[in-house]
């Protein structure tokens, strides 16, 4: 109870805060960073919630496939306010951090704060096994472009990455079709038990609709804020995008992940982490594609060889830790150990 | 029996509507190519039912090994002719193609087909581990010289890749030592249950040689008419090779696989697919390298990037989906979606 | 007896001979090559029984520290009086040549000799899986750097190798924080069952103190040859370091591994090849960045391409064929070819 008033006050404090920072213009760039970063989690926080009792109400099967469209909507909001703004390597950036945050940090810090109480954690390693080679196509679908683009034009290299985010986007939707209706019953595992929802329906869908906005809203103020402020402290976008706003953009996965991890449930919390890049790469990244189009300048699918480096060696020492079913501490460390040397790197390029 | 009557009419009819189309000039290319790509795939057929047959007469050590060499005899006579004309850069796509059209076409769609009828399927997890394990040999050692050849001579460079091809032919010929002679029993698993073979002794014989001059003839008739077919379209030599020319060859092992697939026997359906592949890279090309010489045009073992990337990413999709002896139709779709994508990326190259 | 005897003498005879060889310059290189990598073999194999018989009076877990950390003192030796000269090339190329070594030769000359004698041989997996996954961290750490550095100064390049070194270090300390206390039991698998030791606990220190001396004394005199006789030889630095310094420092590995695989001890030689790359990558290459600042002359830890290239091919055909917890000889064949190619591309390039 305490904590949902702490929730309540906090959504609304950090949003007025950082609504008054946007149009008044009297605090420096740092400050309003800042404070937009709290105020996005935040949003993102009371979007995750709507989300989930609307899902409630909409029956299994729609409410599952709600949770997992909208599991990133947030990020995928963000993301498109870049992409008006045509700032297209930030957008790249934040999906390639949102893809390694994922797999590095928040599977990172669950299998090592979950295995410093637990000396060894089990999962269901068939779903390991599943999510796996759908990371790697994730991967090679974003290698491919990058391989064949030195050879194309610019036009040819906007429909290659076109045909593939339809390809993608048809993929993802099978991959909904197998999970939560032919094969549901073998991989699903419960992640969250829900009591109650905290509103009536009708209370959920105008909570879903204001959170949407709120975000949408937010996501702007953040974005006009983020150049002076890598200007400011001489970071470089790539830098921004995949640390910092990836880091902002996926606080819920993060909290969420650690918890069920330490409760020893950690089959739930990577098929949190996993299942958030996955579909951020087979989901997000493609329909921003498809909406540039919209904004009148279309962006390619292609990242940058170090994008590329960095999501390919995070799947790859992910795979290799999930897939033996088991967890430790030590595992955990060498996650982050990645993610360090990744965020080194980033900074310093 | 009236299958049998309507095999021997088609590859009949469609080798001597070749023949008359080579040499009588009067049909256009398009026509003539795609005449000589149904007749390949009848000769191909018939050159397979002659090696079973003598493979059964041999006895089952020695017909295991004509059976294996042989089985890809076709594929090669193709490019033994595109070798003759200093074709290599088709040569090379067609040996891509048919490794990645083997790994993501053959054995896609035998999983989705396969999957459509049956929930789940299994087969021995570790006859796919040793697969996988030869599979990324294959890969490597052509990464390797591919790797190395930006800092040596072209003369060295074919020692490399001379050197590379016999190592090669000794670990396929180990290979084959290994699985039929001294691990036998623990990998075999029967492909075909042969019933009495439809010819005598003498007959099987006679008819491999000629199924196989056939095949020689026809690959040459079909050679001739691809470089005035692909001009005419547009389209890449590259593209031609990787997927005209593979598909075509291949055409045999497709419907072989497909069929297991659908009565349940998953594990002989990959074993087809990935033998194959293993097959023409272990085999096919470093015995194309060595037939250059003799030709007096030697052919190197390097390949583009564009070709180490789909035969990578193949073999990479593959090995993960097979690692865990279950398949389920969304697999298959896997496989698929990257050969799709693969296919767009070639054609636009 | 009479073998201790006999080592004796071949460590005095050849240390002897060395040494008189260096001083007098009477000898042609190529014989003081030759002596110098015998006697570097016998000072190797002497410190690693001082280092043995120390650990034994040290207690388990001291001693546990000592034979993991002295493992490779007789490389890490040999690569100090390398940075003193400043001859990072071959530095790095002995590394990557004792990592490919250890993978691919000893474990392959294992399996190899190993399956010619029992049919197949079985290993504990949860162990092969744990060291997989840091190999991964291993190659994946070596290759972020070679990835980023296009874009950064040399200043920039050694600050981010510093970096890298001293997280390496951190989790290799922390690896052995986990092997050896916090999960010892599970993991655990007795490599040697010792006798008595030879010595007394003082003889052993002392001996420990004279053989690290030896092995350094030898080290500047083998490394004085080096560049006399690969000009002699025409031979790359990289081929030298690669394969000639690296056979050569590894000399005690490929005894003991090959002997445990012969009694079919197949989890103590793994762990022995795997252990003493993973020692060398996670703990020798990032000691000598740091090392090389006190000399004056930092050295980055950025690998050539072919290095790259050869570490990662090593890695992965060994992972996918230790990941199945049985070999047999077959496998052995598979590293062993791949360590030939890459040794004629080094010899080549």
């Amino acid at each position: 109870m305490v904590k949902r008033h702490a929730f309540k006050i906090g959504l609304i404090g950090s949003f007025t805060l950082s609504a008054f920072a946007h149009y008044s213009g009297l605090l420096s760039p740092i400050v309003q960073f800042a404070i937009s970063c709290v105020a996005i989690v935040f949003v993102a926080g009371f979007l995750g919630k709507a989300t989930e009792s609307v899902a409630h109400y909409a029956g299994e099967r729609l409410g599952g496939f709600l949770n997992a469209t909208f599991g990133n909507a947030a990020e995928l909001i963000i993301a498109i306010f870049l992409v008006k703004d045509g700032l297209f390597d930030i957008v790249k950036a934040s999906i390639t951090g949102s893809i390694i945050g994922n797999l590095l940090l928040v599977l990172g810090l669950s299998v090592l704060l979950g295995g410093l109480r637990f000396k060894e954690q089990h999962f269901n390693v068939k779903l390991a096994s599943h999510n796996g080679s759908l990371m790697l196509l994730a991967v090679i679908t974003l290698f491919i472009p990058a391989a064949f683009v030195g050879s194309l034009t610019d036009g040819e290299t906007f429909n290659l990455s076109l045909f593939v985010a339809v390809i993608l986007i048809v993929a993802y939707l099978l991959w909904l079709l197998f999970s939560m209706v032919t094969h549901k019953k073998e991989l699903s595992d419960p992640i969250v038990e829900h009591g109650e929802p905290a509103w009536s329906k009708r209370l959920s869908i105008v909570f879903l609709i204001l959170a949407t906005s709120m975000v949408a809203v937010q996501s702007e103020w953040l974005v006009s804020t983020l150049e002076v402020f890598s200007h400011q402290f001489g970071l470089s976008e790539l830098f921004v995008g995949a640390f910092l706003i990836a880091i902002v953009g996926n606080a819920a996965e993060h909290s969420a992940a650690i918890l069920l991890a330490r409760r020893n449930k950690m089959g739930a919390a990577i098929e949190i982490a996993v299942g958030s890049s996955l579909q951020i790469a087979l989901f997000v990244a493609p329909v921003l594609v498809i909406i540039s189009l919209f904004f009148g300048h279309p962006m390619n699918i292609v990242f940058t060889t170090f994008e590329l480096v960095a999501i390919g060696v995070a799947v790859i020492i992910a795979k290799s830790i999930s897939q033996d079913g088991t967890t430790h501490w030590y595992e955990g460390v060498l996650l982050l150990v990645v993610y360090g040397i990744l965020g080194i790197a980033f900074y310093m390029v």
